[in-house]
C-alpha cells in the first residue's frame, strides 16, 4: 500500500487518554478520516471534550490546515470495536499493561481485515511481547509519538522480532508523510531509544542530587541552558561536529568509570510516584506548584509548542542539506 | 566586593583559542575592561582576527549594545602576564592539561594582587584538583561557559575543596549581571553537571549503536525531536512535572539495570579521536562533511543561535514564574 492509498483511509485510534486524543488531532490534521474508539464506558464524553479543545490549540498554532470543521467531519468517535472493520491501521493508545493491551488487541484483530497495521504507542514494553498477542504478528509495531502529537515531529518506529521490515518501512513513509521525522527501529530494545537516553540522563543526575553535587533546580537549569542552547538545530553526534572538541576522548576514558551504574530506585523518584504526584496536574511532584503557577506553565508550552515547531522548521535538515546522513555500516 | 565593582575593574582573560576569544567579547559586551592575554607567541595576531570576527556576529545578534566600537576601546590585546595587575579576575582559558594550567596560574599569581578571582573555563579537570596549584586556593574555583559565550546563557560555577563559599555565591551574581544562568557546585565532582549527563547520553547512545538498535543519524534524529522540542523551555524535571506520567518507576526500574554501565572507549569515538577528527572544521568526523556543507551550518548555527537566544527570552523562569525554586534539603 502506498501512503497515499493509506491517506484516504481511516485510521483507528484506540485509547482516548492524553496521548490517544493527541494522536487523533494529528491524525484528522494529516487529512486522515479516524475512528476514535473509547474502549472505557463513560470515557468518549470526556474524550469528545477534551478532542475539542485540542483542535482550538492546534488550530491557533496553524496546524489545522483544513480548518476544524473539516476535522469534526472526519472524526467518528466510536465505543464499538466493530466500528474499526474500514480501518487499515490502527493505534492502541492504552495504558502500559501487557493484559490490557493484549486484551484490546483481540478485539481490534476479531473487528478489521487480517491485512491491518496495528501499532502500539508504548514507549515501555518490547514490541516482541507485545506482538506475541496478536494474530498477524508481522504486522504489529511500536509507532511511539510525543505530546502534543500533532506538532512535534519526533516519531519513533521500532519493530518487533516478527515485525516484517517492510512494514516498518511503511511507517517511516507515512510518518514523514504526516510532517514527522521518523526513526527506525529493526531490532527492539527495551527503552527504545528516546526513553533509553533520557533515563540515562535521570539516572545521573538523581544521584548528582542524592549525593549533594547539585539540586534538582540547578540540574534542570545546567540542561537547559546548554542543551537547550543548541538541540532543536542538531543531534548530540551533530554537536560534536560542530564543537570541534578533540578532548573527548581523555575526558570519556575519566568520566565513563565515574558515572551512575545504579539499579536501585531513587528515594525522589520513589517518593513521587508514592504520593501520587502528576506535576502541574495536580499539583504534587518534585516542584511544588499552585494552581496559578502551573496553568501559566500550561499555558506558556502551549504557546512554546508553536514557537519551537517554526523554530525547527527554519532548520530541517532537508532545508539546510548541511550534513549528508551516514549508515552506520558505512561509518564503520 | 559587589557585582557593580567589579564591573569597573578589568577582568583578565588568558588563553584566546575558539572559547577564550569568545569569553572576551562576552565580557566586553557585558561593559568589563579586559585584558585578553595571548600566552603562546603568534597567537595574539590570530587572537586579534577571531575577536574582530565575533564581534561582527554578537553585533548581528543584538549582543552589543554599546556598539563594537565601545568593546574594542575596552579591549586589550596583550603578551606579558604583567598587565593583568589591575585585574581582580582572571578567567583562564588555556588547553585541558594540568601542568600547562599549573605554569599558567604561576605566572597569573605572581602578576595580579593577592585578592584576585583565578577562574578556570576547565569542563574536564576537578577544581579541587587545579586548586592545590596556585597560592590562594580558596580565591580559585570553575567557571565553565559554553560557545558561543556571549550569546549562550550556560554558566557552571564550581566550588573545589578548599574554595571559599562565598566566592562562589560572588561568582554566580556576577554571572546573574551577566545575563547568565548560572548553576553553584559547592562539592566539586569530575565532569561537573553538564559533562556528566551529555556523557551520560554518549554512552547509552554509542552503545545502542555499537549493538545495531538504531545510527548515529537515528539517535541524532531522535533526541533532536524529543528534547528539541521542549528543553529551550525546561529541565528534565520540569518536564515530568509538565508531562505528569506516572508510569515512570515501573518503566525506571526496568530500565536502570539494563542501560549501558560500560567504562571502555567505544570504538567509533576511539577512530574518531585516532584521525584527528574535528568535524566541521576539518571536514572529518562521526558524519561525513563537505566544504559547503561546513560553511553551511554555520551559517546556520550562527543564525540559529540568535534565533534560540530570543525564544529562550520569552520562557525567562523569572518571568513566567511558573516553579517557585525548590531548595534539595528542603525537597528531602
Amino acid at each position: 500500500m502506498d501512503t497515499q492509498a493509506m491517506k484516504s483511509m481511516p485510521v483507528g485510534v484506540v485509547g482516548l487518554g492524553l496521548m490517544g486524543s493527541s494522536i487523533v488531532v494529528a491524525l484528522l490534521a494529516s487529512g486522515h478520516r479516524v475512528v476514535a474508539l473509547a474502549p472505557i464506558a463513560g470515557e468518549k464524553e470526556e474524550a469528545s471534550r477534551h478532542i475539542a479543545n485540542l483542535f482550538r490549540h492546534a488550530d491557533a498554532t496553524g496546524m489545522l490546515t483544513q480548518g476544524i470543521a473539516s476535522c469534526i467531519e472526519r472524526l467518528h468517535l466510536a465505543e464499538d470495536y466493530r466500528q474499526l472493520a474500514d480501518c487499515r491501521l490502527v493505534m492502541e493508545c492504552v495504558i502500559e499493561d501487557k493484559q490490557i493491551k493484549g486484551a484490546v488487541y483481540e478485539q481490534i484483530a476479531e473487528a478489521v481485515a487480517p491485512d491491518t497495521i496495528i501499532a502500539s504507542n508504548t514507549s515501555a514494553i518490547p514490541i516482541s511481547e507485545l506482538q506475541a498477542l496478536v494474530p498477524h504478528p508481522e504486522r504489529f509495531l511500536g509507532v511511539h509519538w510525543a505530546e502534543p502529537a500533532y506538532i512535534t515531529r519526533f516519531l519513533e518506529v521500532t519493530c518487533g522480532k516478527e515485525t516484517d521490515p517492510s512494514v516498518g518501512r511503511f511507517m517511516v513513509s507515512l510518518g514523514e508523510a504526516w510532517g514527522k521525522e521518523p526513526t527506525l527501529i529493526l531490532k527492539d530494545i527495551r527503552g527504545f531509544i528516546t526513553n533509553r537516553l533520557m533515563y540515562a540522563i535521570y539516572r545521573e543526575a538523581l544521584t548528582l542530587v542524592e549525593h549533594g553535587h547539585t539540586t534538582l533546580a540547578d540540574a534542570d537549569k545546567a540542561f537547559r541552558y546548554d542543551a537547550g542552547a543548541w538541540v532543536t538545530m542538531m543531534g548530540i553526534f551533530e554537536r560534536i561536529a560542530v564543537e570541534g572538541g578533540t578532548d573527548r576522548l581523555s575526558v570519556l576514558k575519566r568520566l565513563f568509570p565515574r558515572l551512575s551504574n545504579r539499579e536501585d530506585v531513587p528515594e525522589m523518584m520513589r517518593q513521587m510516584v508514592a504520593q501520587g504526584a502528576k506535576g502541574i496536574h495536580n499539583l504534587r511532584g518534585l516542584y511544588p506548584y499552585t494552581d496559578a503557577s502551573a496553568k501559566r506553565w500550561e499555558a506558556a508550552f502551549a504557546q512554546f509548542n508553536k514557537a519551537i515547531y517554526e523554530l525547527a522548521s527554519r532548520y530541517n535538515t532537508k532545508d539546510t542539506a548541511a550534513v549528508e546522513e551516514v549508515n552506520v555500516s558505512q561509518a564503520k
